[in-house]
């Protein structure tokens, strides 16, 4: 049994939570997708040796590096996975192009337009030279998700009238919940905008099929000053300290908006949705029916075709052969979880590397993503005031 | 048998649909809630001598006028019900006001803030005098709805951070359909803005119990004309003739706000969401919990305890004994309909009279919503602009 | 404005649960439906005449009887409608059918299959006179539910394969909850198995379509003795006393089955579920399709027609204008309650009569359920045996 | 980095549907939780030489078998994995125990109870020896289940009345469906009874800590002959042939019994339910409070405090960080899928056989539940009499 084909070695940056998760991607993908590569685990870096080391035995990675420029440089890397806060992203994606390694790399693509320009042009500049990059919008493939775009793309909505679009969490509604780097603008660039707002504008653009075109917005920060913590991550924090530091990104963001073709949109992204754990919500609403969406039950989307007699939502549990993803798995009604969406990602992301084609979303759709969200601080801060994306 | 309470003669001008409603709910009051004070159903107006009468004769009415200002000079009408669309309210309830009769009147108030201005004043004036007025909102009596604000005013959700309110219809996504009375601008005021947003608004800032101070908005009117009819009443028309009107009112309104106390309102009324029929949905979250209603399961209330283990959005179905309106009617799990909403608001509003008492809403809480409607139309003119709601 | 449709007197024996929505559903149904006869609420009889006084004064019936049989024999009587205890159905019934009335009579027709077949030959005998007659199963009027006969009838389902129909209450959970009639034998016939399994078997047999030929039970008291009460009714009583009373009726009633046509059943009746309020659940599968029908969400019908691609349940609102009942009412997305179905039992049965058609269900359906019923308590005392209905 | 822990070599046999998901779990457990000891995917068992190589290069087995008892003598195997079907699993499993490795063993556990009162001997007799057994009904694994087991423990539901436990699926409803070997008795032992039923009787008798001691039954094949096909799987085929054969399953079981301290149970089993894909749905309904699961729905149970005020069934997202399981995974809503269940169930194997304790479910409790399958064959057999489980 020979496996004769091409192996692709992967180098992936940081570890935390986004790490684990494509990690898990990276290790099972070739477990239930026919792939025309091969890819192996091949480095993972992080700038505490002890730690990484760790991580890279728990994770499957061969081997480990402590910094990122050394990742990039190896012959035994081809494919780059950045997994970092969003403040490093462009450093890193760029100087990973540039060294002719294809790029996966978390959303948001950048923590500003300045970047993530630069960021887009580096990748249309690499493509030229056949290097791939993507940006890791994990919605986009989760089944329910693609199934919706499906359905968009095959005119059973008819034209599209209304999108209403929330991201909802709750776990700093405690005041006393510390200041971790997500909390922190230089670190994180924004708040639930940037982190989660992101997703719904993407997934919302990606099921419809076109863009938003301007916004008119409002942002909040309802507790301004957190405890700092001995040592934070992004999520999660060891004990607290006495001492307080400002809370410099927003908790919550609302905005409306209009989508090219004239659809209108109204969109939520907030951490303080108490009960709602992972709530990302999306409908759409056509002349001719609708669809509607919450992560927090992924396997399911509900449609109505107004075409039919009796209509009504109906509940598609979306585990069946011919749903998008879904036949590579378990037998219907049998659900995936949220790991799944990675591994359908890097399966997407090897086959277009595979084929010399550009996967999606590209870094110009995470640029645009950026851009909406630059244009809803924008109208935030000028009175809500209408503000084109740009 | 003797029944010694006081008599009071009602007067209703108009029969359509909120005619028939109201109809139901003066006929069974009676039967269900031990009532101060004795309701007669005296006198029904309409323009139609023939029409009327029949009505009259359908809906229980003891007598019929064909002129509205007849009815409020009747002896034996005590309270007046006005029924008909909002460009009359102002002119009746004004004089049935004057003329010392105790007033019901269908929402919104008016068709504009001058109208309803003028209807306030009205109001305060009569009140001085023990003359009772009440705008109709009759979602405020839906039990779930009583009950969401009982447990707001409780304190059960904490500091209100959100509110999320949509009122969302289909009834005209087909081109086809005719220019009816509620889509003209002189007749309605507005279109969904008006005629459900205003529900949205009042149920929003009756559950949470504070009031918007400013909005940004965006309307829109997706078909911009449609046929006239032959006949044509507020919801439905004979056949279509040849020509074409314009469209004068919003098909959609869209708005972002914010509440007195600093909780964030994202709003949304539309009459283009397909498959949606009546969905009056409110969600609102707090520091300490959260609660979910849509009017399309009306008996339903979710409510999200954040201070218990193992929390999770409990449906509460609202029939219980002790649950607001519910222990009344049937034994818990046996469900109320949409007219059951009108029966508890004149039973609410025959108890203020007879209490010599103020009911709610009254006008200068429907004076409220209308300077919301007017704020959320003029930003709509002005770029979306911040606009406060004075 | 003359009324020429012939006037049809009713009186009502007895005025608790069941009478107070007979009584709505006979002053509301000419409000809704377009009847060709116009019912009169001519007298209303029950033992004390105090209470039967404020009964029909608050209800709205003319006149009083204290002695059922007088109300019978009254001229101003054509139909006399049965809400009495169980126990004293086929008395009341068979004499107001051999008096020429024609007679609606509540649920379960009797307390025994020897009673029953007593008023379903007195019914058979009285139609040949052009006396008719129904027994008040009112869940067949539930807009839901006679959709879903339709969709069945109209071969939506194909060949039935599955019934899962369950009556879940949860009322006497509480073991201080004192020995009311309806735990007595002698008074309710049998406990959960006649007062909500019935229900339960006539619904199931009317959306398929055909009868059960045999079961195999078991039933349980789960609490063996109440508190007797001071005073008591079917549903509640006053304060307890310190004597227990023996309970001599089932608690929960399981039953498996197979109906004509080769479908397997399975049933069950509790007053245990806790937290179950009225859920009377159908689900029905069928080669093509299947359907599930809950009655705390009463407006709702779940659909699944597997013959459609991205097929799914769906939840259709029952209230649109070409659904049973619903067009009478209100716009659709404007849902019923539990009192509607009972406007729609005495609508049907109204026009029955006056086409001089038999109403359905007929005292012949009836006993068919109370033979049902026969069957599952022969079988629980029998081992489970399988047991036949006949 | 060196990693101390003992290596403890899988050697699995059978590749398909089960083989897949098993593999998913040897492969990912180690990246999620903390074990004491390391497994090794050491070898791969199947008849096929080409075929067994292939599948082992995706899976991730190091090295190849094609005769099962080679596999067991291997001293890189420490635990075997037997994923065939049921009539070969007595066999392999007693052969692997008495080679002193330890066994997970799918379910059920044999085809008949003389076959598995022979392995849970055989089991009795090794974990004497050290050599540790478990059954893999692996719904016991699922958060949601667990947690609702965790519930029931902690009193939270009271005295528990009743049960019910539904396995519902749809694959074989189309006649042309081909007789595959799931729908063979000699290989299969059963149809939807042994297949799915099983599960539901073990996941019930787990959530409420108590046994079934008597059942009453009936079984159905609805479609009593079926296309064979030229090379078949359990749960798919190639194309048909023209010849038939017959089948010698149920299609259906449905059976009512009585749990050891007094609960009711009803259950049933089918692939003949429209539309429901994989719907393991199990309610329970205490004194004090109830539960209900669904599997389609899996990351979710409902839970219903009675002893609350506005109590509901609340909807608890099993994703929490105390909710069992879960906190190895995601933040919390961030859902799970079926092939976690695995992780979870080889996980708390390999904690069992590192601290030398006997894993649950043991051969023991699979014995328990084919004995229950036999009692309802036996009564099914027997005009549906009552027989006892023993």
């Amino acid at each position: 049994m020979t496996d004769n084909r091409p192996a692709l070695g992967v180098g992936m940056v940081g570890y935390a939570f986004m790490g684990r998760v494509h990690s898990q991607a990276w290790r099972n993908v070739g477990a239930f997708f026919d792939l025309p590569v091969r890819p192996v685990m091949a480095v993972l870096s992080g700038r505490s040796p002890d730690r990484t080391a760790a991580a890279a035995a728990s994770l499957g990675w061969a081997a480990v590096e402590t910094d990122w420029k050394r990742l990039i440089e190896r012959d035994d890397v081809s494919i780059v996975d950045v997994c970092t806060p969003g403040d490093s992203h462009a450093e890193i994606a760029i100087a990973a192009l540039a060294a002719g390694k294809h790029v996966v790399c978390e959303k948001p693509l950048a923590n500003s337009v300045a970047e993530a320009e630069a960021m887009a042009a580096a990748a249309r500049e690499a493509a030229a030279r056949g290097v791939r990059s993507m940006v890791a919008f994990n919605y986009r493939r989760v089944p329910a998700v693609a199934l919706a775009r499906r359905l968009v793309a095959d005119g059973r909505l008819g034209e599209i009238r209304h999108v209403r679009a929330q991201y909802l969490q709750d776990w700093i509604v405690d005041p006393d919940f510390p200041l971790v780097w997500r909390l922190q603008k230089d670190k994180a660039g924004s708040g639930a905008l940037g982190d989660i707002g992101a997703h719904a504008v993407d997934t919302a653009q990606f099921i419809i099929g076109s863009l938003l075109t301007g916004v008119s917005a409002i942002t909040e920060t309802f507790i301004k000053e957190r405890p700092l913590a001995e040592v934070s991550s992004g999520l999660a924090a060891g004990s607290n300290t006495d001492a307080k530091g400002e809370v410099t990104v927003d908790d919550a963001a609302l905005f409306i908006g209009r989508f090219e073709g004239g659809a209108l949109g109204s969109f939520e992204a907030t951490r303080f949705a108490t009960g709602r754990k992972n709530a990302l919500r999306i409908e759409v609403n056509g002349s001719l029916g609708s669809l509607s969406f919450d992560f927090e039950a992924m396997n399911e989307l509900w449609f109505h075709d107004a075409t039919e007699p009796d209509a009504g939502f109906r509940r598609i549990l979306v585990t069946e052969p011919d749903h998008p993803y879904a036949g590579a798995w378990w037998p219907p009604g049998h659900g995936l979880g949220y790991d799944h969406t990675f591994v359908h990602e890097v399966k997407d992301f090897l086959e277009a590397v595979a084929e010399g084609a550009d996967p999606t979303p590209s870094f110009d759709d995470g640029l645009r993503v950026q851009q909406v969200l630059a244009a809803v601080e924008a109208s935030a801060a000028a009175d809500s005031r209408w503000t084109a994306v740009v």
